[in-house]
């Protein structure tokens, strides 16, 4: 009887494990691994602006950031503390403004988990919207300057966790008044926290760069090389000083672009003494439905650029829709088993 | 050896049950908790206009209904009997129009499903697509005046969870020859049925109306609150003693004109006698997926409008997809968890 | 003690099993089941087009091509081997022509696989997308004479799994010079091969043929089945000799004109001596999102005419994202559940 027991467990955990297929099922790679630069921050998409949510509560966002701790993400940024009426945490100053009182204040959780996985938060700025209808980004000033304050005394003084800042601004070239915009906000941001890094996160305008409700999936009229070096070269001038770290979105162009645009960022960034990231878009542009995770091989074709090109960092946006393993997109999770696949992640 | 034995017993059920974290990973609600109308009622989306799907089959429609049944639900309306050419039952008449035949009776399904977890049912008419086509609706008061007595002598006298009807026409202030098509059908779902309650479920023409093949999300030529209730007042008018209960989908109009719209419907209501219902989408209309489970904080907001304004019921359009644990999106499992945290719903 | 050991193991296996659930939770179907052409094959989706990617490494597709095997799949076609610059094998000749390397070899995966389930590989020619820009077909009958040596020196001769060859240019009536190009690489796959056969899987010209970036979903210039008729006599027998079998795309016309559409197809591929298969669309192109799996009883009635019809095979594009047990789209699960009680697969 005690035998019969024992097979019966045996049997039991030997199908709990489900560990038991043949070796050769085991993807074969072709391509060197760990030749790339590998992801160590991902934003956190809350007020989400085009992917729609997954009704995460603590638990599940307790459980994603051990996901993102197991493949050695130690920074979290917030994408905006809120988009409209829409915030992340109770704002007085925006709850006066006629937002919408949240549910649960996530700044504070994420600050907490942070605190827990021995990971860095940055903070992304209030997004009013006013910028996207009109360009003009006088009003994000105006709504930050209060907003910037707020959070440092509600949340800086108190965890250890709060890193840093990120203007969450997504401009490009043509964006009026972003330089001036930028260095008002990086300035105080640094001004109230005792100095903590600042960084941005701006578009290249290029083939890619649609509006997610449009058909389309490229355009005609994108930037040259030539052109984006000019204009960023005066863009970093007005804002150096102001912000710590750029980390462009690596999705608007194509993937035979990649070297010849990162070279520029990286020769503006070294001139102008900011560290250059790249923030690795983990969802895929070339596909009718916005926005569902990337075919690893892309990702991997963008970090080895960005390893190739001498990056300091690479972020992503983001984990928890697009990388993660208990993403409602499957595919995410497959995305997560290939990354730690290629390099070589137990 | 024994203990050994129970050991690995202990340590496997332990892992089962997975339920060893620490207390500290459930949300934190900073908002009053039961502080909106809960929903007890769904639609079934069958025949689906636009939501793809699922394919389920009577064991993923019974544990469906035990989903419903456990946070509440005890009201589930078909959506429409058949659209175009696709049917929910073999109806002679629709087949003998060129409808195909359904591999499964679903109206029985579902009256035996209620019946099983003590609901009611309500049939939701034919939709011959013409009035999509036309916006005349001629042909379906001529389809369904076949199809109800039709229904009835099928399904009414044989199920006691038969408990109304739903005039699926979704119609708004524009649409032409309306009151006269619910008057009409109405009352021959009451006359056939012995007086079984009629209801309708009407869109506010609002600035996110906009149709779901279409890029954009908004549009500019909203209708006013005052040219709604002028508008509804003399539809209410028409339609009064046909039907007993309206619920405006509550997903056309912005956040923040939740109170002012819900007023007046409920004024109309009262003035003609009608129950007041919302159908409460838990859908996001706001991204560019469409559609995907609404973001649960906006669901909150709603139905705290609709219980701040009086409203009689609430409705959801729909579980199956945007709710249920179930669902093939993910997101749903998650809005449900959501909805229960907040309704305390163990 | 042992009791209580004994005791629990049964609960152990009674609730992994879950199959204690009462009979009566089983579909009932109203229609004859079995009275459709079955699925025997599949398309792989690599490169994929417009559809997003799951990310699978080879423990994934091992475990896809037995659930395939399992409701008796024997053929998989390989859609396409690259797509523009991306490749599904370490081509020598286009990696020259700068496609980026892949990190898997996926055709000699494909191919090892489909030896170990005992089925044919069908190899999808390159397609450089100048097709699809143009309307010419010149650069693909160039590129594809490399590939199609280059491919048979690397597998055909390696692996007994490699069966056929397929087309893969998705032509329809007015493609310009499709015939020349069709006829040119139908030979050379013969002559490189020992005469392995050859099939291509057009598209009827129908109402629903739209692009997947249009936000429309039908179109009122459809082609009558007079012209499909006259125009396809001309290309068959143009191409009558080079190509084996021809299967159309089954979703570009509506379901009540499949009947009429596969009978003209049926009798010009008997008139030219190729075999008549159905390409059987498992992904739902009535729906707004762009694609999700299909209604079953959609497929079911187009199975069903392939069998009136007297097809000669049925092929599906594809198993993986939209019928697999294990597709990140989990309506594809239940649409496998569905088409194993259809078939009586137990």
């Amino acid at each position: 009887m005690k035998r019969i027991t024992l097979l019966l467990l045996a049997m039991l955990l030997f199908t709990a494990c489900g560990r038991n297929r043949p070796a050769d099922t085991s993807s074969r790679l072709i391509v060197p691994t760990k030749n790339a630069l590998p992801i160590s921050g991902t934003f956190l998409d809350e007020i989400s602006h085009d992917i729609p949510h997954q009704n995460w509560g603590e638990k599940e966002w307790d459980r994603d950031f051990r996901y993102m701790k197991d493949i050695g993400i130690n920074t979290v940024i917030l994408i905006r503390c809120g988009y409209r009426k829409f915030i992340t945490y109770p704002s007085e100053y925006l709850l006066s403004r006629g937002c919408y009182m949240p549910s649960v204040d996530l700044v504070d959780m994420y600050l907490r988990l942070a605190e827990k996985y021995g990971m860095k938060f940055y903070f992304g700025l209030y997004d009013s919207g006013e910028y996207w209808d009109t360009g003009d980004m006088t009003s994000e000033i105006e709504a930050n300057r209060h907003v910037i304050d707020e959070v440092w005394k509600m949340y800086g003084e108190k965890y250890s966790s709060f890193g840093g800042w990120y203007l969450s601004g997504e401009i490009s070239r043509a964006t009026k008044g972003a330089i001036h915009a930028f260095r008002e906000m990086g300035l105080q941001c640094k001004r109230v926290s005792g100095g903590l890094p600042v960084f941005i996160s701006p578009w290249i305008d290029g083939k890619k760069a649609v509006m997610a409700s449009n058909g389309k999936l490229t355009r005609e009229d994108a930037v040259s090389v030539e052109q984006h070096e000019k204009e960023w070269d005066e863009i970093f001038a007005g804002i150096s000083g102001a912000v710590d770290a750029v980390a462009f979105q690596d999705g608007h162009i194509d993937y035979d672009e990649l070297d010849t645009f990162f070279a520029v960022n990286k020769r503006l960034a070294d001139k102008y003494g900011m560290q250059c990231w790249t923030n690795a878009e983990s969802f895929d542009r070339d596909m009718p439905i916005k926005f569902l995770p990337i075919k690893f091989d892309k990702l991997r074709m963008k970090l080895e650029a960005a390893q190739r090109a001498g990056y300091d960092k690479a972020i992503t946006f983001e984990f928890s829709h697009f990388m993660s393993p208990q993403s409602a997109y499957l595919q995410a999770g497959h995305l997560y088993d290939r990354y730690k696949e290629y390099f070589e992640i137990k």
